[in-house]
């Protein structure tokens, strides 16, 4: 995860911002001039990056989004990994996989090593056979990469297997997250808390005191800032924020293009968390 | 599911055969003549489909194993899947997907209507928002498509979420799969049923009497033919067997080359399964 706290670190932001373009909802200008939606879906995304990068302290690549575009999704999904490394970010692919062992290691040489993601979202559903392939290619990184395990995340329907037993799931997910997790000053194994359910947020910081936090579900899913104080660790950081429609669309409930509308939206959410003390 | 049933009953054989190939561990003459490790993959799975098409119900892509190649690995994703339909064989695509609503949305779409397949596993760690989404792309498919939610694994360190509670996370993974199937003969949610457990595989039929399983963990990873038959439904059907490694390497232990090798190995198996009484 040193990867990520630097940059948090440098750029002075808690905030990612998640890239999950539906063509549909991209700009007229973009799709006008675009040959294929793959193309709008590049050329919009290359322009949220250069628009947002002062404010961020990472990119999380939401897989979904490109492979839903077939072969050229693969190409941008790529290309994107490469233009938020030249801006000098971060990437999270967001890809929430988990399997068995070999495939594991096959989905984390992919993202971590072929496509060159520093961190990854992993799936916890199949245990730590499906986990600890993600952190054991992590560590192969020198800049410092990492994986997210999904532990409560920040859906509707999150509590159906998440809460079941006594302690829960979430709780043995976070147990998890600290027996598979390298010591140190930047623990490799983070964890997936949303902050749409900020009692279960400050257990599983209770749980975690020293892990880095992912938190979704703020902005377009209903969490705010404060929220987001219920994950914080016991300095007051620890959590990095995603937003993602919020800041792709701002253009939709703006007079300014959408560069410069996800800037702005970019910026009063890193000034938001700011004032709520996150970071 | 009606597409995987239909072919079972054509082609008489409850197999499936999984492509999860590994380029270190294809034939040398296979290697020696492509100019990528992509490019042997390719000609090596399309061999293999080539001889099994007689002997396996269905074809199983594990994703992981493309996406490790980088952009050729969606080329060839995507080749495979044509491949297997020119050869008269549905395909499920082993995504293990899971995410919110739009995203698993997003996922169904790339896999069952870009790439065109007529299946997929999902995991179900963030409930029924993260299944429905597959279930309902699947059911625009007019051959019959259908999504395997992951209930109880073959792994070895499956029970350390899937057992937790009582009763246990996979008992509440199999009534989602009753709670979001369609009715009628074809009941579209099927689930993943490891055979490595044939306790747990005996509870998960008795919740889910109608339901097609998806049966990993035959061969390589230890199960045997009469541990399939704790998943049997009344009418001694309703599974399906995954074998992957078994089939594909089978040459690393024969004289035979590897498209023969592959063929005895199906062919071997699925008449070990029908001595066993499956389908």
């Amino acid at each position: 995860m040193k990867s990520l706290v630097e940059s948090a670190r440098r750029v002075g932001s808690p905030l990612v911002v998640g890239l999950d373009p539906t063509p549909g909802r991209l700009p007229n200008e973009i799709l006008a001039r675009a040959a294929t939606p793959a193309e709008a879906v590049h050329e919009f995304c290359g322009g949220i990056l250069e628009a947002v990068s002062e404010d961020v302290a990472a990119v999380k690549i939401q897989s979904a989004y490109f492979e839903r575009l077939g072969v050229p999704g693969t190409e941008i999904y790529a290309a994107l990994i490469q233009a938020s490394h030249d801006l000098g970010l971060p990437v999270i692919a967001d890809v929430k996989r988990g399997d068995i062992g070999a495939t594991a290691t096959a989905y984390a040489e992919a993202h971590l090593r072929v496509f060159g993601a520093e961190c990854v979202t992993v799936n916890p559903y199949m245990g730590a056979d499906a986990v600890l392939p993600f952190l054991e290619e992590a560590r192969r990184l020198e800049r410092g990469g990492g994986a997210f395990v999904l532990v409560a995340t920040s859906n509707p329907s999150s509590s159906e297997i998440q809460s079941i037993g006594e302690p829960p799931v979430y709780e043995r997910a976070a147990r998890l997250v600290a027996e598979l997790s390298s010591d140190g000053d930047y623990p490799d194994a983070g964890a997936v808390v949303g902050v749409t359910h900020p009692e279960i947020g400050r257990r599983v910081r209770e749980l975690l005191p020293d892990t880095l936090f992912l938190a979704p579900g703020y902005g377009a899913q209903g969490g705010g800032a404060s929220d987001v104080r219920a994950l914080l660790d016991a300095r007051g950081g620890g959590v990095l924020v995603n937003s993602s429609r919020s800041i792709l669309y701002a253009y939709e409930n703006s007079n300014a293009d959408y560069s410069q509308a996800a800037q702005d939206a970019a910026r009063r959410t890193r000034e938001e968390l700011q004032a709520a003390g996150v970071l």
